[in-house]
C-alpha cells in the first residue's frame, strides 16, 4: 500500500494537557499511524516557559521559538490549541486558521462566548475547529452528541461537567466537611485551583453548558444570561437534610427543550440518591443526554487531567487524519449565523423545589408559611420538621419543604415574601429537584 | 446555497427496528437533512409480509416486491439491513455491496461470525459496511470505540449487553423471583423472545463481545470459543448470597487486554453494589471501557427497542450522508486478514471467584475444603457459613467462599477436586467475581 503522508501537527501551550498530548503521540505513535492511516507527527511545539523541566523529552528542533515559526511552516497541516485563555489563544486560533491549519482545540470559553467569531472565520478559510476536549474531558461527548445521536431531537442534557466541584460536593457529603474544608483538601490533592473561582461559582459549568447546548439543540446561549449557582454557598445542613429526604445534592447543568423554547441553569440540584448522576462521585463528569429516539443515555468517564483531556485532543486528531470532510462539514454547519432556538427566561425553568426556612418555633407558623405558598400556588408535597430539643420560649427549627413542580419565576417570588415573614429569621435557602 | 442530492435509502425488514428507521426518516425528516446536509431519503422497503398492518404508512412505491428491484435501480446509494439472521440477510448484504450500494446494518452475528468475508468483499468494492447498531442499541458505543477513544490502548471492555437477561435479573434480584417465573414475566412484557435461549445463554452477548473486541483490540475471538455461561441456571440463593456480601449479579461480556494476550468471557459476575455497572437495572445496557489514557469510561443506554436502535442506524445514514470517507477509511481498516492479537485460551482468564458448596454440617469439612483450595494454590478470602437450625445428625449447609485472584484453569482444577469430596453433596457453584 502506499504511503500517506503524515499529519503534522504543532502544539500552542505545553502545560498539563499539552505535555500529555505530546505523550500520547509519542509513546502510541504506532497505534496511532494504525488507526489514522497516517503517521500523526508532533513537528512544533510552542511553551511560554521552554526552560521548564518537564516529563516529555522533546526532539531536537521541535520547540518552537514564537508563533510565526509555526504558522510560516508549510508543512504544519494541524494547530492545536491547549494554552488556555481567551485572548492570546483566540488570536492564536485565528493566526493559525488564516495560515491554512486546521484547528483542534479544548477552549470552551472561546467556544462558548467567540463561537460565531471563529467559525466564521474558520469557514472563511474552509480550515477545520475540533473539539472534543472542550467539555468533559476524556468522554467523547462531543462526537456523541453530533454523530451517535443524530437521528435525535434532543430533549434535555444534564451535566456534572466540573469534576473540581463534584469532587468538593463528594468529600462534604461522605465525609461531612463544610465547604472551605474540602475546598481545601480539592487544592491539596491538585483537584482544585488555587483560585478556584471559576470552578465553584458554576462559570467554567456554564461555559460547557453552552458548548453541548450548541451542539444539541442549535441553541445559542448568552453565557452571561445562564442562571447560574456555585456550590460555595452550599451549606453542609442542606446536604445533611437532603439526604434524610432520599437525595445527593450534584452541581447540575442543565439544559431542557421544550416546544416553547430552551430553559438551561446550573445551580446545585437535588438528585435521588438511586439515580445514575447522584452517584457520580470524586472527580469525575458524566452527562445525560435524552433523546427523542434513543430515549435516555448516560456518558461517564474523567472530566479533566492529563491524560483524559489528551486522549480527547488525540481523537479530533486522528479524524482530521481519517477524515477532514466530516470535520469541516461540521464547520460549515456550526456557530453560524441561522436564529437560534428560542432561549426563555431563567423564571421560566421548571422544577421540583426543595425550600429550607429557619423559623420560630411557635404556633401559627406552618400556616403562615403555606398560606405564602398557597398564595403563590406552589403545591407543597412533603414536610419535615424535626422536634426541637427544649420547649424554651423563642427556640427556632429548621423547616424542609419539597415543593411540587413550579416555574422557577412564581417559586422565586414566593421565597422573596417568605422572606418578609416575621417568623422566618434568616433568608430561605432553596434548590432545584431533579427529575 | 446549491442544494445537496439526497442519500436515497432502501430498507431490508420491516420488523421492529425497520419500522423504527421509517418512522425517523420520515418524522424527523427536516432535522436531519440539516444535519446531514442532504435530505435522508426512504426511497425503498423489502418486507416479507407486504399485507401486515404497520404503525407506519409508506408513500406509493415504496414497497418493493423483490430484492432485485432494489440492486437495480441505481439511484439507491444504501441499504439497510435490518432483517436479521445471517443466511439471507448475508446474501443480500454482499448482493448489495456488489451492486454498488453502500450498507449499514445492524446485524452483529453476520459481524461476529462473517466479518472477514463481508468486509472482504465490501472492500473489493469499495463501498462501506456501519454498524453502530449492531452492539447496545442506542448507546453509540461503536463511534465511541472507534473515533472518540482512538487515542487509546484498549486495555478492558466489560459490558452488559443483552436487556433481556439484565431484566431478568434485576427481577430476581428486586422480587426474589426465581428464574423461570423471571422470564415469564420478561416474555409477557415483550423484554423476551417466545424462544429465549440466544439470549440467556450468553450466545448474544458473545456475538456483541466479538464486535466490540475487533474494534477495540484488533481481536478476531472465535465466537464458538468464547467461554460462556448464560443466567437460565442461576439460583436465586447465589443472588441472595451474593447480596449479603455487598454483591450484585449481571452478565457480563468481557474482554482484558495484557502484555501476553487476551482473555474473555461471557458470564453471570459478582459486582460491588456501588459500581456503575452493578447499577444498571432493567433492560438497559451499559458499556465500561478502559483505555490507558482516558482511564475508565462508562456508555449507558437502552439496549434494544424499536426507536433507540433505530437511532444508531439513522445515526450512521447521517455518517454516511455527511463523510462517506471516514466509513470507507473504517472498511479498509476493519476485518482485514493481518493477524488478530494473540487470544489466550479460557483457563487464562484471571479473577477472583465467588463458589457455593452444599456440604454436610460435620466437624472437618472446613479443613478438608480449605486443604483443596490451598493444594490448588487459590487463596480464600472470605467465608460464609450460617448456623443451621437444628443440631440433628446429618444437617446440611451452604459454605460460601471469595477468593483471590487466580486463573481460570487453576480454579476449575479446585472445583473438580473438590467435587470430589464426599462431604460436597452438589456440584459446587461458583462465578467470578468482578473488578
Amino acid at each position: 500500500m502506499p504511503v500517506n503522508p503524515p499529519l503534522n501537527i504543532a502544539l500552542l501551550g505545553l502545560g498539563t494537557v499539552g505535555t500529555g498530548v505530546a505523550q500520547i503521540l509519542t509513546d502510541s505513535a504506532a497505534l496511532l499511524e494504525h488507526r489514522a492511516g497516517r503517521h500523526l507527527k508532533l513537528r512544533k511545539v510552542l511553551t511560554k516557559n521552554p526552560a521548564k523541566s518537564r516529563d516529555i523529552t522533546l526532539l531536537p528542533g521541535v520547540l518552537a521559538s514564537n508563533l510565526q515559526e509555526i504558522l510560516q511552516d508549510p508543512s504544519i497541516d494541524a494547530v492545536v490549541e491547549v494554552a488556555g485563555g481567551t485572548t492570546w489563544a483566540f488570536d492564536a486560533i485565528v493566526a493559525a486558521l488564516e495560515a491554512g491549519k486546521d484547528v483542534v482545540t479544548a477552549n470552551k470559553a472561546i467556544l462558548a462566548t467567540r463561537g460565531a467569531e471563529l467559525f466564521s472565520i474558520a469557514r472563511k478559510y474552509q480550515r477545520c475547529v475540533a473539539f472534543e476536549a472542550s467539555v468533559a474531558g476524556g468522554i467523547p461527548i462531543i462526537g456523541a452528541i453530533q454523530r451517535g445521536l443524530a437521528g435525535n431531537t434532543i430533549v434535555a442534557i444534564q451535566g456534572i461537567l466540573n469534576g473540581t466541584c463534584n469532587y468538593i460536593l463528594t468529600r462534604m457529603t461522605d465525609d461531612l466537611l463544610d465547604y472551605p474544608t474540602a475546598l481545601r483538601g480539592a487544592q491539596d490533592l491538585g483537584f482544585a485551583e488555587s483560585d478556584p473561582t471559576l470552578d465553584v461559582n458554576g462559570t467554567d459549568a456554564a461555559h460547557k453548558l453552552a458548548v453541548l447546548a450548541h451542539l444539541a439543540m442549535d441553541a445559542t446561549l448568552d453565557v452571561e444570561a445562564i442562571s447560574r449557582r456555585g456550590i460555595d454557598t452550599l451549606a453542609p445542613l442542606d446536604i445533611h437534610f437532603a439526604s434524610e429526604l432520599g437525595y445527593s445534592i450534584r452541581l447540575l447543568a442543565e439544559i431542557w427543550s421544550d416546544p416553547a423554547g430552551i430553559t438551561s441553569h446550573v445551580s446545585p440540584v437535588l438528585l435521588k440518591k438511586n439515580t445514575p448522576l447522584a452517584q457520580v462521585r470524586g472527580a469525575f463528569n458524566a452527562v445525560r443526554v435524552i433523546g427523542d429516539s434513543v430515549g435516555e443515555t448516560l456518558f461517564y468517564g474523567a472530566g479533566a487531567g492529563r491524560k483524559p483531556t489528551a486522549s480527547a485532543v488525540v481523537s479530533d486528531l486522528v479524524e482530521l487524519a481519517v477524515s477532514r470532510n466530516g470535520l469541516l462539514a461540521a464547520t460549515n454547519r456550526l456557530w453560524t449565523q441561522n436564529p437560534s432556538a428560542p432561549c426563555l427566561p431563567p423564571e421560566k425553568l421548571r422544577s421540583r423545589y426543595y425550600l429550607r426556612l429557619h423559623v420560630v418555633d411557635r404556633p401559627g407558623v406552618m400556616a403562615e408559611v403555606s398560606g405564602v405558598l398557597a398564595s403563590h400556588e406552589i403545591s407543597i408535597a412533603s414536610v419535615i420538621q424535626h422536634e426541637t430539643p427544649t420547649d424554651a420560649a423563642n427556640s427556632q427549627v429548621h423547616m424542609v419543604i419539597m415543593t411540587h413542580l413550579a416555574s422557577a419565576g412564581r417559586f422565586l417570588n414566593a421565597i422573596n415574601a417568605l422572606n418578609q415573614l416575621t417568623c422566618v429569621l434568616a433568608q430561605a435557602v432553596h434548590y432545584p429537584v431533579g427529575e
